[in-house]
């Protein structure tokens, strides 16, 4: 069966990265089925076979149960229905996002000195649907730090109609429109200034025409934000993105670099939040599987390409200079997300929305300051140049 | 000339306020020209007069010349021409702001310990007009107060447009249209969580429509922002702004308070800014004249409504709980200003416009915080009762 064989090879390239990651650290027991390989160490597998099947032919028979201890939270959708029709895509998503947030959320944690965790705050919306918001706030290494997933339903506000016909999208105004999203989304704000912001978004979304029929789309990025530029964090973090692209399409990177500096942009300074990473929205084509492979391959370079630099300087030395610095920029931060990002405004305009999931992309402390300009050639003003003129990195 | 009389009334209406702020701390020397009262210590009077008419109706033979270093700086527009024509509302909203800037500093200057002074911004726009933005960055009293005028000149940005359709301007879509905007605005982060915020913003608006007739209005407010509730204080500055209302139509103060209460909503959050005060826009009834005098009014009212609250205030007591409270609070002053108020909106997308003096708004520091909730029956959670439900103070 097709659809067995993608939950596998599903399960393969996220356990293949786990062993990459751990590998190091202890030794590994493997566990091969059917032909493919599955971690059993460390984390618990995805899920289990009552009845491991001998040939992918078999698989129907197969009674499959899925392993929710994995994931950060139960899942908002049943865990039994989640496994039911493994070609429902709201389904593969849900899964798909449960997996990423429990994967970053543990590895952030690793990196923590005193043991802190994430809380974890799984809610329910009345309108339908819900979501799992980890926030780790306080830490040592990580100053605030949110994941954030959501699997949601209801009717698409106005304002949210009107955004997506400007991009585009074929929908009747002023018509109630049911949507389902589902997405995960972080914004990671380390203590260290010489630890850059990271922020990353994969969604997939549902609307129902008035005539029954529906379109779906795919959009998302990862993009960084430094308080002071080291090129080879920069290059490292570029190519990582480039390489998950390339997988899929030799186009995507250069497109979707541009996009991601077109929009994080602060338009009334002329200048970008950061360095960028990629952007993307309303992705539909070749077809639904290769547009999901795609984006899990995104989603999946987020730790390989953020996590090398946390360790090389969440011990850097810094003074109050560099944490002042690191104020100002969150305050920049902050105007991008509140006056410009599409996500905050269509999450806050949402009737019902979780607030306080949609805002823990703020950090804990910004500071604006009138008229600041750093000094000329100092590492400040290195950066806001680069943030001014953004540069190809790869 | 009724003209002068008005004039003469503006420099009364000031000078009797300065007398009773300024009596207690020195003796006045007082000047009486042609029946009316004029404060010649202090500050230098507003206007001299060459030949002193001895009767209002030898007015227009007097020879004027404005005394502009009671300004912060030169206004905008030329001094003389300023004075040319007393029944230009453009020049008397000029001359107004300037007054009312150069008060409101200078009032805030004597509360600071150290002889901290505003710093002074005098700036131009090239499509048309300037500014002049007076910021004070971590006094002892005041942590960060900006002051700012603008009197600018240009075509409104379709945006701008819409959203006038939207409050009911008869205003046609999809044309440029030249505006005139001229008004000072002000907000005041004090450093002492028991001295609560303060914004007050008071503008004249002029719009050319395409058959060259011209539509105009004025629009205000004052409100405060506590961090920690003073009952009697949140009377004080409320029945303050009252009785400005009052001198002109008694049916103004319920209904700019409520308006008010309504426009300073934090919508995502359900809770208000602050304890609000009053707020308007459009206001064109019953004539020019009125209008003016009204807005004068209000804004004469913002010292005596706010300088005796810092004064009762500024030396209590207060610790780290208080600072990271008053910190959080200024995060929702943050989201406010950046997700809902219009005139952010309008300055940050009207182009070629100074965002230094738009987001001198801002705080010095903000705070976010993951699902913070204050403890019940504590001073924070008072507020916070308030808050969500905007009472009546007078």
């Amino acid at each position: 069966m097709n659809a067995l064989r993608r939950r596998l090879s599903t399960l393969v390239s996220l356990t293949t990265f786990q062993l990459l990651r751990r590998t190091s650290k202890r030794s590994q027991q493997r566990l091969f089925v059917g032909g493919f390989m599955l971690a059993s160490s460390g984390f618990a597998t995805l899920i289990t076979y009552a009845n491991a099947a001998a040939t992918p032919d078999d698989a129907s028979k197969v009674k499959r149960k899925l392993n929710v201890n994995r994931f950060m939270a139960e899942p908002i959708t049943d865990a039994n229905v989640l496994l039911e029709d493994p070609d429902n895509m709201r389904h593969r998503m849900e899964l798909l996002i449960m997996e990423i947030q429990a994967e970053f959320c543990r590895s952030l944690e690793t990196e923590e000195m005193n043991g802190q965790k994430f809380i974890v705050d799984r809610w329910h919306r009345k309108e339908g649907g819900g979501g799992i918001t980890c926030v780790l706030q306080d830490g040592d290494v990580f100053e605030k730090a949110g994941v954030n997933i959501s699997v949601v339903t209801g009717w698409l506000p106005p304002q949210a109609v009107q955004q997506m016909r400007a991009r585009g999208k074929n929908l009747t105004e002023g018509t109630k429109l049911p949507f389902f999203a589902s997405g995960v989304s972080a914004v990671i704000h380390p203590r260290n200034p010489n630890v850059p912001t990271i922020h990353f978004n994969y969604r997939y979304f549902e609307v129902e025409t008035p005539d029954g029929q529906k379109q779906w789309w795919f959009g998302g990025g990862t993009d960084l934000t430094p308080y002071y530029l080291d090129e080879k964090d920069a290059f490292h973090f570029h190519k990582t993105l480039k390489d998950a692209c390339d997988e899929h399409d030799a186009t995507y990177y250069p497109k979707f670099k541009k996009w991601c500096d077109e929009y994080f942009r602060i338009k009334h300074r002329n200048e970008s939040r950061g360095i960028g990473g990629i952007f993307f929205d309303d992705i539909d084509s070749p077809n639904q599987d290769a547009c999901f492979n795609f984006i899990s391959s995104c989603a999946r370079a987020v730790i390989p390409s953020y996590l090398p630099i946390v360790q090389k300087h969440k011990n850097d030395d810094y003074g109050n200079n560099e944490r002042q610095w690191q104020l100002l920029r969150r305050g920049r931060y902050v105007e991008f997300n509140l006056i410009y990002d599409r996500g905050t405004k269509f999450g806050l305009y949402t009737p019902g929305a979780r607030y306080e999931s949609i805002l823990m992309s703020l950090p804990l402390h910004a500071r604006w300051e009138y008229m600041h300009e750093p000094k000329e050639k100092t590492r400040e003003s290195e950066l806001l140049k680069v943030l001014k003129n953004p540069k190809d990195w790869v």
